[in-house]
């Protein structure tokens, strides 16, 4: 990993860890087989492994006024008291120690916390570094982070800890941790099909005990305009799946306000001009080819209507299309403080806005496609960076085969460009570019793929029998994405350390063509851990091994965890594997 | 479709239907889109497509003393007065009615089940077939079915053709139906994961709700023993995951009479001679290479000790073995009333045995692995047999490759080959043998299949980037198994319509590496139901053509309903496209 985030109070935990290390008498290299998951950059447990009761009074101190710390410190300290956590694996030393003679150390009455910098906002890049303490020979604990949400990462490796009935804890434990990428974020698709408001609140409360830092939302597509904004009340009521499948104002706030209480920054994404066939529900005049079918019989593939089923684009010729457009984004960054906005910019599709006689004049006076979408660009672009707000887009507006803008257009200042496309190589001409770059290769990030086609009457699934043409199983992204996929790719790979640094981090996607919320949990979880690990702290060992082998048992634990936390995380292995780490390994682990 | 059952009864029906074309003014061939699951073999709704009011003291009329038969329509009853379907597409005829004027027909008041043989048992092969009339001019629907099993069908159809609030129902309907293959199965593995009880019982009723009549409980494999059984209570209480996670005598017995009250048959498998490495925890003595690393470092994949993780397989030199096994036989037919038993023998493998000093001087003096099976299946084969049991072993009990027996030794009549390897081409090898065929192709009904490899440590995931090693997902039977796929098999693909009547049906299969609770129902549903509509009245239309796209949007409607039911299947499509059938097709449907 080439990327390393210094500050002064990590040069101060690092000296204090290094003083710890020459005070002991004993010096160790035993790893320790403590479950924490993303595991932390530096976990270090005194050679004795001595464990602690949790005090039945115990409590954590936080004297600051801070409303989202306060709910997550009230948060923590329910769980940690109540979980009671049994580890699952046989082999697993806290398991071997369930019962073991009264611990020496006296019970851990409490975990303090002290913070730096109390008011610093949950932008992106802010400090999310923490150090924890947890002593042998008294019976307080240390959380010291720069911000609250370097202590909220704290309390979750904390709570990570404590197990067992009466609850143990582990003491003599020094942790200090930091994430590599700051950007680590899940993009969940609303529109394809519709999720209530609690599915949304647990998916962040899922992301933050895995350390994830960003719900993109991926509010509106072709499908449904579910989101509901005061001054463009028709968008919903004509464009949403129906009145009980919107998101009210105070949804929203309800949304962003958890994701607060959560250490999760939430990015509104409003696609355009592509992926907007609801606009037209409301608003016909502005929205080209909507509402017909996609493909034509007639037509050749590259001349459909739009990427695949539920046709629409805005019309950049038409000036209504900007007063809606601008009551939209108005009422979004209204509705969502966060810095970033997503104006997504993906799949503007040539044979859509060529069934516009308007856009047909233009053309056939010499314009091109691409200079439609660069008059759509410097209409809107320029408007969102006035309200304060940094653009992602999706890589296409720059990096499309057929419609594309000029990069002098926008400004790397307030542009981030999100790759789906072919793995690292898009990443490599996005930083080249000199913009920043957000990784969602779909090869390795896309947690919808491998689930065969969503198109009716599609032909290829009868296939005839011997032949191979579903090999791939239909899906555009296929194969599936295992967490092994997810955990192993490199979203640096081939960039200088340089340009690296201009990957702020990855998003795993759940697009919802084939997933509402009766699969939710099972299709992110545990996979969007294995990118919540490979982001916080890498995917390799101290000697630069790629640690999948050993990742794989503490990730059965952390899914059983996850389970009994209320999350539906779908099983790697059978039990029999969870219980007997290693047995289940493809070759000998050599760790 | 090759097969077909008449029986005098149906030829009445079809006498009877026959005329009904003739008696009406009006003849029509106006296909209904009245959507059941699965496809009824004939339903006619009459030109005028009148809807009446269910009653709201509706009843079910049902002079008959059977235990079952009264739970289903008690069952049925409740479901019926209460469900009020709403049908997901705006342009499904029902919904287009939703506010319809008041119904000129009168309510429906009763439906009357009339039963020809009332003490049929639920066994293979025993008639399902019924015809439902829900005349227009009176408030009477009589539903007649030869056995108790075919009133449970009939009454499922029925119940899904009410839909509304208040109930509605079309009158005017008649419908006959009769399975095209009387073995509609599915297989849960319950030993890799554990499943509760109660989620098998869901399992049960969803299957009822798709007509599928034979639940295979792969109940014991290596990973696991969770089956109490009084003979030999050691092999659960060393050999299940917990306390928690076992059958009980009485766990089964319930699971029986469920499977009863819902026209379920449930045939236990008690895997053997391999795939049991989980009785080494009461039985060390018996069982040979259990508990050792599946594939030692230093061996070559051919002589690994088990075909996946988890190795273990019973000794056919060890007296003992025989005394166990057959305990354990006795107990599992007394708690199974079910004539057909499952004997597994699959993946016999050869590194296992050879571990065993006897087997290994077995070996030296001549004797062939093959002859070590022969021996097994010599000692146990005629003793389930004499238990008045038909066996069924998979497929490699006579075509591994290297581990195999005699066909001598099976008697085609006691005898049911399952299959899983090779498509169509083992199954014709299965007939041609002149053995009777159920055809669980892995190709197409593995339901586990393109999810990943659940091995640890394995280093195909860390693909170099642009490699494709793991193009195939690292799933040993990739790609996913589309609803589309299994759909469109035709599992008497190449036989002659002699040698198709040997195959008795198929099942859908859920192993257990990557699937427990948490994914149960998104693994099994909506796909399960594509293979119980083929395997029920086929997957073409009258005109001999596939009919896969028309199925898409009945299946949008059908798992929209097991959802309302509690059944967590997974969607297909967006709601758009469910919305708006045909719009989301590859092209457009000729239908």
């Amino acid at each position: 990993m080439v990327r390393s985030h210094t500050s002064i109070s990590n040069v101060v935990a690092l000296i204090f860890f290094l003083v710890l290390l020459i005070i002991p008498s004993v010096q160790s290299t035993t790893a320790t087989t403590i479950d924490v998951w993303p595991k932390p950059r530096l976990l270090r447990w005194a050679p004795l492994h001595q464990l602690s009761l949790l005090s039945p009074s115990f409590t954590i101190a936080s004297p600051y006024d801070h409303p989202h710390l306060s709910s997550a410190v009230s948060r923590y300290l329910t769980l940690i008291k109540t979980e009671h956590h049994l580890p699952s694996s046989v082999n697993n030393p806290l398991t071997a120690t369930s019962s073991p003679p009264p611990p020496p150390s006296p019970p851990l009455q409490s975990l303090h916390i002290f913070i730096h910098r109390l008011h610093a906002p949950l932008h992106h890049g802010v400090n999310e570094s923490y150090t924890l303490h947890v002593p042998n020979d008294r019976p307080t604990a240390n959380l010291t982070a720069e911000t609250p949400w370097g202590a909220m990462r704290g309390l979750e490796t904390f709570s990570q800890l404590v197990w067992g009935r009466p609850s143990r804890v582990p003491v003599g434990v020094y942790v200090w941790d930091d994430p590599i990428f700051p950007h680590r974020g899940l993009l969940l698709d609303t529109s394809r099909n519709y999720y209530g408001v609690g599915d949304i609140m647990r998916t962040i409360y899922a992301m933050s005990a895995n350390k994830m830092n960003v719900f993109h939302w991926h509010i509106t597509d072709s499908p449904s305009f579910p989101l509901n904004l005061p001054s463009e009340p028709g968008l919903a009521a004509k464009g949403s799946y129906g009145d009980d499948m919107q998101y009210s104002p105070d949804d929203v706030k309800k949304i962003v306000e958890f994701g607060l209480d959560h250490g999760v920054r939430v990015i509104p994404e409003i696609d355009s001009p592509g992926h907007t066939g609801s606009w037209a529900e409301a608003y016909p005049e502005i929205v080209t080819c909507a509402n017909m079918f996609w493909w034509p019989a007639e037509s050749k593939w590259e001349d459909r209507l739009a990427a695949e089923p539920g046709t629409g684009q805005l019309n950049p010729l038409n000036p209504k299309t900007y007063q809606v457009f601008k009551n939209v984004i108005s009422d979004v960054v209204k509705m969502f403080p966060e810095p970033f906005f997503h104006a997504g910019a993906d799949e503007v599709t040539p044979g859509c806005w060529k069934t516009d006689p308007t856009i047909q004049s233009f053309l056939s006076n010499g314009g091109s496609l691409s200079q439609v979408l660069e008059k759509f660009v410097n209409e809107t672009f320029p408007y969102i960076v006035s309200l304060h707000r940094t653009v992602i887009y999706w890589e296409d507006v720059l990096l499309d085969g057929v419609v594309k803008v000029d990069s002098s257009i926008l400004d790397p200042k307030y542009t981030i460009l999100q790759t789906w496309n072919n793995g690292p190589n898009n990443t490599k001409k996005i930083v080249d570019a000199g913009y920043r770059a957000i990784v969602s290769s779909a090869d390795y990030y896309y947690l919808d793929c491998g689930h065969g086609g969503f198109l009716g009457n599609d032909s290829q699934y009868d296939q005839l029998v011997g032949s191979d043409t579903v090999s791939n199983g239909g899906s555009w992204c296929a194969p599936f994405k295992t967490w092994q996929t997810i955990y192993n790719y490199d979203i640096t790979y081939g960039l200088s350390e340089e340009k690296a640094t201009l990957v702020l981090g990855g998003e795993v996607a759940l697009w919802s063509e084939q997933a509402d919320p009766t699969v939710l949990d099972s299709r992110l979880w545990p996979r969007a851990s294995a990118m919540a690990e490979a982001l916080w702290s890498g995917n390799r060992d101290e000697t630069g091994k790629k640690r999948y082998a050993e990742a794989t048992d503490r990730l059965n634990e952390w899914r059983h965890r996850m389970v009994s936390r209320g999350i539906g995380a779908e099983p790697i292995q059978p039990l029999w594997c969870v219980r007997n780490p290693g047995m289940c390994n493809a070759v000998h682990a050599s760790i």
